[in-house]
């Protein structure tokens, strides 16, 4: 089982979001596990990130990549790390120069997002990067 | 009154999606109102786009902006086009030569979303873009 951690600024107050994320969950229940770790600003966030052995960061500055590159990126990291994986989600202007040293920075788009926003298609990107593993017709 | 109009292939089927759509919906009721028209096929949505005067196109080799400059582009557009703007959201494998010709392309990003996905995020950016413009705190 595949350990996936999230950890991100603020509760997710939009019902319909979390419904998307428990959506996703769902279907990867048998492949992989989540777990969501809160902070309450982003300089706790960052406090964490640095006590962390191993983390992506999603940051606006990051490399893009399409889905099947995130699909390989993602089982590459799965494997490096013995299936865990960590993922912060940073806000509109990015982490501190100090965090995104030495890290992975990643980035889906150019444009800002809520953070809420920023974890329902990452995660729709982790469930597609399985399916395009799996080679399931989802992905077209 | 802005009228806004998206072009897809086939309706939603995730109740969480069209929560979260008719959320944004209503937050820009005064300012914007919206038409969805639905396609059976990816042939079907190329046919019409032909008829339509103005379609802006999303499609994966599109130009990416952040949100500032959609909000930029989203604004002089509505000036140009008269408070009118259509949307039309391609495959994963973009439109055809013939569409694109002559055809503003749009990318939010590398990866590929349903199309459910891309309308919602779409609809949250355009919902930003409109935030953006009246210097609002939602943007950062």
């Amino acid at each position: 089982m595949i350990k996936i951690k999230f950890l991100s600024v603020g509760k997710t107050k939009e019902t319909w979001i979390e419904e998307g994320l428990q959506e996703y969950i769902k279907r990867l229940s048998s492949e992989a596990s989540f777990e969501f770790v809160w902070f309450k600003d982003e300089k706790s966030l960052e406090l964490q990130i640095l006590k962390e052995k191993q983390v992506i960061l999603l940051d606006p500055l990051g490399k893009m990549m399409n889905s099947v590159e995130f699909a390989d990126f993602l089982f590459r990291e799965f494997e490096r790390e013995g299936s865990r994986l960590s993922l912060a989600i940073g806000g509109a202007t990015g982490f501190s120069d100090e965090i995104k040293k030495g890290r992975f920075l990643l980035s889906f788009s150019k444009m800002t997002f809520t953070h809420q926003m920023s974890r329902l298609i990452l995660l729709e990107q982790i469930f597609r990067a399985f399916e395009i593993k799996k080679g399931s017709p989802y992905h077209k």
